[in-house]
């Protein structure tokens, strides 16, 4: 079977049967699928965070080298990694799928199955979108969340003696795609949002600026101090790197270092917090993560101390 | 200049100096473009409501019959159409662009200049989005919007002995779509959302249901019946179609009411109101626009009346 056989409105009644079947009531969903729009509701004194982001097939993803559901869960990660690194809890997310007519239905269906269950892991029930058709599939998410009123984090917020804090490890999707493309193999690293180390930060007083790390460490870092209008001395041998990773990127000939600093698509939080805040130790034990000092929030503008790694903006 | 030239931060550039330039402070946007997520704030007692729409080259729209700003201003139409159809008042837009690196930047800026204009127009200020490459163009949009709390427009609460009604007039689309399919004229119709009619229909107390024409009159009516669980008697001699729209389908050699009733993105209001409500006349001096009794809920499903208007679902 093929997209074609069923139809926009076929396709549309089994994602929403999934939809409901992941999440039978959601709190704050008063309408989901089904009418001209969904209606949502924050509760009293929460300001509304929303954002989009789009996978397409041979850019982002390619169906031979990733599964299906796979495709799906990490479209749905990198959305939600946006509501977590505005510290918001999740309310909702929306699909608009672009899809050639003859795409197989089992590989959709499968796609919006990784999509949904790995959105209902995340507290974010499917509740609206289109569907059209297009000559490659993509997918663009919406996702919608909440945050206690004038508490989002935010990249402008940086200050000079900040130290400069970073979630978990660096490295492992860079390496995953690596695998695929050099060896064949098929993709299957799944990264996690970071929404409950997020809802965390949002309510730390000492909190300065925070960004996820979706287009690699020396990427982000230089949008957080872009943003800020400010710059940052980084220690690169405290980098975090996933275990056993420096040894699996050598069989590849890779830098485990260049990998760290420029892979994408981790997904930790990278974030400042003033001197008088708590330090990695402390993070690490609120927010439930490994949390890693990396540098220091200096004058001037962007990144020192990332010489040699293979970060050669500068 | 190509899109490839200026690179995805470039053209965010352009696109964030455009929607700052064209609303210079939008009430309820907290954090606009250039964060992880845009923030927004309803006021207290509102429901968010929020829906996605997408528009795809070569399916939805041709550079070479569209011109650029129309493509723009029709997708944006289309979504906030969603919108009203919803009673909501617009809070804010969010697009997700994908397009060829090869796509002319005149074309693309003066795609995004009629949307961020139809935006600003209809107090929709862009708050985010994103860019990816793709083999065709296509423009995501989510729109976000508020309503007093439980007062959103519905589809499914139309019921037996509630009148239905129509706004405006019903045809133009369609009728410039063959315009420019059969003559090779350039398409230039721009329709309006519905949105303040929409917003006095919420506050209405003898509302029934509300869906925006976007697929023709049969497919819509038939999407709130389905809703509703209910049928529909119209009478086809009061379809209210557009000033000399009759002669110039004849020029075309067109059926004027098949084209009411069958052609789509009029972006009219589909209502109903329960007996005890207002007429057509009282209506349309509270909505400020024609508006047309066209027919009456009833029990069974599927819609009656339309046989040999070219309506042949039944």
């Amino acid at each position: 079977m093929r997209l074609r056989d069923v139809g926009e409105f076929g396709l549309i009644a089994r994602v929403a049967r999934r939809a409901q079947s992941a999440i039978a009531d959601p709190a704050g969903v008063v309408l989901g699928i089904g009418d001209d729009a969904a209606v949502l509701r924050p509760r009293r004194g929460e300001d509304v965070v929303v954002t989009t982001d789009a996978v397409v097939e041979n850019v982002h993803f390619r169906w031979k080298t990733t599964p299906a559901a796979l495709v799906g869960a990490r479209a749905l990660v990198a959305a939600a990694s946006d509501l977590a690194a505005m510290g918001a809890r999740p309310l909702a997310v929306l699909l608009s799928l672009a899809a050639p007519a003859g795409l197989a239905l089992d590989r959709l269906e499968a796609c919006l199955g990784g999509l949904v269950r790995e959105a209902a892991r995340h507290g974010l029930p499917l509740v609206g979108g289109n569907v059209a058709r297009a000559s490659e599939t993509s997918l663009s998410l919406t996702v919608v969340g909440a945050v206690a009123r004038g508490r989002a984090l935010r990249r402008d917020r940086a200050r000079v003696g900040d130290r400069i804090f970073v979630t978990g490890a660096l490295g492992a999707s860079a390496l995953d795609l690596a695998r695929s493309e050099r060896r064949g193999a098929r993709a299957r690293h799944r990264p996690a949002p970071r929404i409950e180390a997020g809802r965390s930060l949002a309510r730390l007083a000492s909190i300065g600026a925070c960004i996820d790390v979706s287009d690699g460490l020396a990427a982000d870092l230089g949008h957080l101090l872009e943003a800020s209008r400010i710059g940052a001395e980084i220690d690169p041998s405290r980098l975090p790197l996933p275990r056993g990773f420096s040894r699996a990127c050598k069989k590849l000939a890779l830098d485990p270092l260049r990998l760290a600093v420029e892979g994408g698509e981790d997904y930790e939080l990278l974030f400042t917090v003033r001197p008088r805040g708590p330090g990695a130790e402390a993070l690490s034990r609120r927010l439930g993560l490994p949390v890693a000092e990396i540098g220091t929030i200096v004058r001037g503008r962007g990144i020192r101390g990332l010489r040699g790694t293979g970060f050669t903006h500068f």
